[in-house]
């Protein structure tokens, strides 16, 4: 089992290893987080392959286990699966000193965490990631929402977990494309903070190490984000492929996954940055390795068309566009475009 | 005009004086809070008498004005008019960096300081009480919050406001009772806190003075709660007459207001704290101020169902409860009272 300390204002602990949601009890008591009464809170592909274990391992650990499950899928990601969450903690008459465990991906992450910031004024969570994306991704940072029908993420919360216990013995049961998934924010970490790992990357074998690969990735996650929990500075770059990433996952009407999607914002972001003297680090290594992980690396969409989709996301923001570009391999810094000259940003990142 | 710091993690100002909102545009960037965007929350009770005062004044100060009315009453602080209000604020495309201005009484500033909470994670917000309950009460201390079904502001967050601007002029247009309710807050705070105080509520002349009482109310709240804005301690303090006038008010199906329950609860918890050796202050004093103030004194409910919905009040509590009690006027201390002895207790209170 790997360990690592997240030391934001207040530390908690992410465990990384196979097998350990059955041993949950052993785990909340080690670190000093007890709890009487714990809601599990998990959905409808997860829930029937794991929630009775951790249930059973809570209770072996005298903490009282319910378990609450959700409809699965980003589509359920809505203000009424968290009022349902919450409802069900306040008819089982849950306290803030009552525990709540997020089982399953980043979705039901994202909102049993926002449940439980909100629930009674804030109590306690646990994160139990059960894909390789959430594991290497949302499990860290604190960042919780949940979907309104004119943006993701639209409502949401700043709340840290009291630990989180990532079992990676749950990826065997993932379908290959969310195993993809989570490779693609794997391959921006590395991209961006880790050139040995990006080296690792170009083929499969990392599969083999799932416990070195989180590990070292909620590492890196956590060199981000701590000391920018409210994501004003160096976070940013964690964004790396995000914005024309987030353009063409909405111009598919979601139809390509976030990592899918993110893929092809890498590659477009590295080309355009190499094009117009941002960057000196050219696209090749990146198609390579995202191609040996099963991800596209193009887009039919058109520059202008993703223009609009990426105004859109970014109306938000000022007159210029914070952007991750690379200095060479595992190291990043933030460039600003003016939002006039982002169109030619796009089309130089078309091609090939 | 008068100022108060409250010193939280992060200090804002409480103004107060009559006419204020003529001048809300001033008073943002005399705080260090301009802001490009202000959404106006407001109620269909106060809305038609103030909120275009407020649009125009914001406008003046180069701020953009938007007003939202939400139905007015606290069988509207549910989740449905939170997320309408987040909606609309992702609807106009607001940013984080923009700004929510909740004008209204209790229920507004909950309902839209809640939705600045969760927005984007977090925005700014402003609150302009219009209620003499909302100006001394609510808008100090950063509690936001929707009810649900199942219980009373079971849904919130700690958000500090940014300002909160008082204009005491907006009272001339409460009906009695609600400036009665505002009464029954400012004994408690009274008796708890500023004997002086107290001694100026048993006649109705502090009504002549309203700057003044809403700025010393605000002034001994902030001695509550600040250094415990999560309500572990001393804040507790503030709770007094409210559990058993929480049972009181539970039991009249809430055609008893907040106030008027309180009032009761403050009579019945002194009776009883007396009568049982843990205060030695008398309750006539109290019983004539709040009759003063044209708020009840007793209740028909009897011990067995105010216990009943008291222990449902209090279930998420350990097995003993906290009471505040008065040492003498204007100090008060906390004591607990096991969960079994508390039938005694509210029997105690009972009588005259």
């Amino acid at each position: 089992m790997k360990e690592l300390l997240i030391n934001t204002d207040e530390p908690y602990r992410v465990l990384v290893g196979r097998g350990l949601l059955r041993d949950m009890g052993q785990w909340l008591r080690a670190a000093g987080a007890p709890a009487a009464r714990a809601l599990i809170v998990t959905d409808t592909h997860v829930g029937p392959l794991y929630a009775q274990t951790v249930a059973d391992a809570l209770s072996a650990g005298d903490c009282a286990a319910d378990i609450f499950t959700v409809p699965a899928g980003e589509e359920y990601k809505t203000p009424e699966t968290l009022i349902s969450i919450c409802r069900e903690l306040a008819r089982l008459e849950y306290t803030r000193r009552d525990l709540v465990v997020a089982l399953g991906g980043g979705v039901v992450g994202d909102m049993a965490g926002f449940a439980s910031a909100v629930y009674q004024r804030g109590m306690r969570f646990v994160q139990c990631p059960t894909t390789l994306l959430s594991a290497v991704d949302a499990s860290v940072g604190g960042k919780t929402a949940v979907d309104l029908p004119e943006g993701k993420n639209m409502i949401g919360a700043f709340h840290q977990p009291s630990l989180v216990v990532c079992d990676t013995g749950t990826f065997a049961t993932l379908p290959p494309q969310r195993m993809s998934d989570g490779a693609a924010e794997i391959i921006k970490h590395a991209a961006i903070a880790d050139e040995a790992l990006f080296a690792q990357m170009r083929s499969e074998d990392w599969q083999r190490t799932p416990d070195d690969i989180v590990a070292r990735n909620v590492a890196i996650k956590r060199s981000f984000v701590i000391g920018d929990e409210r994501d004003q500075g160096k976070r940013q770059m964690l964004n790396f492929g995000h914005t024309i990433g987030h353009a063409v996952e909405a111009w598919s009407g979601y139809t390509l996954s976030h990592g899918q999607s993110v893929a092809i914002g890498m590659v477009m972001e590295m080309r355009a940055a190499r094009r117009l003297g941002l960057s000196g680090v050219h696209e090749a290594p990146m198609v390579e390795a995202l191609r040996a992980n099963h991800l596209p690396v193009s887009t039919e969409a058109t520059p202008e068309v993703l223009l609009r989709y990426a105004l859109h996301d970014k109306k938000r923001q000022q007159r210029q566009i914070s952007l991750t570009v690379l200095r060479e391999w595992g190291k990043a810094e933030l460039v600003s475009v003016e939002l006039d000259d982002f169109l030619r940003f796009i089309e130089a990142g078309g091609g090939a």
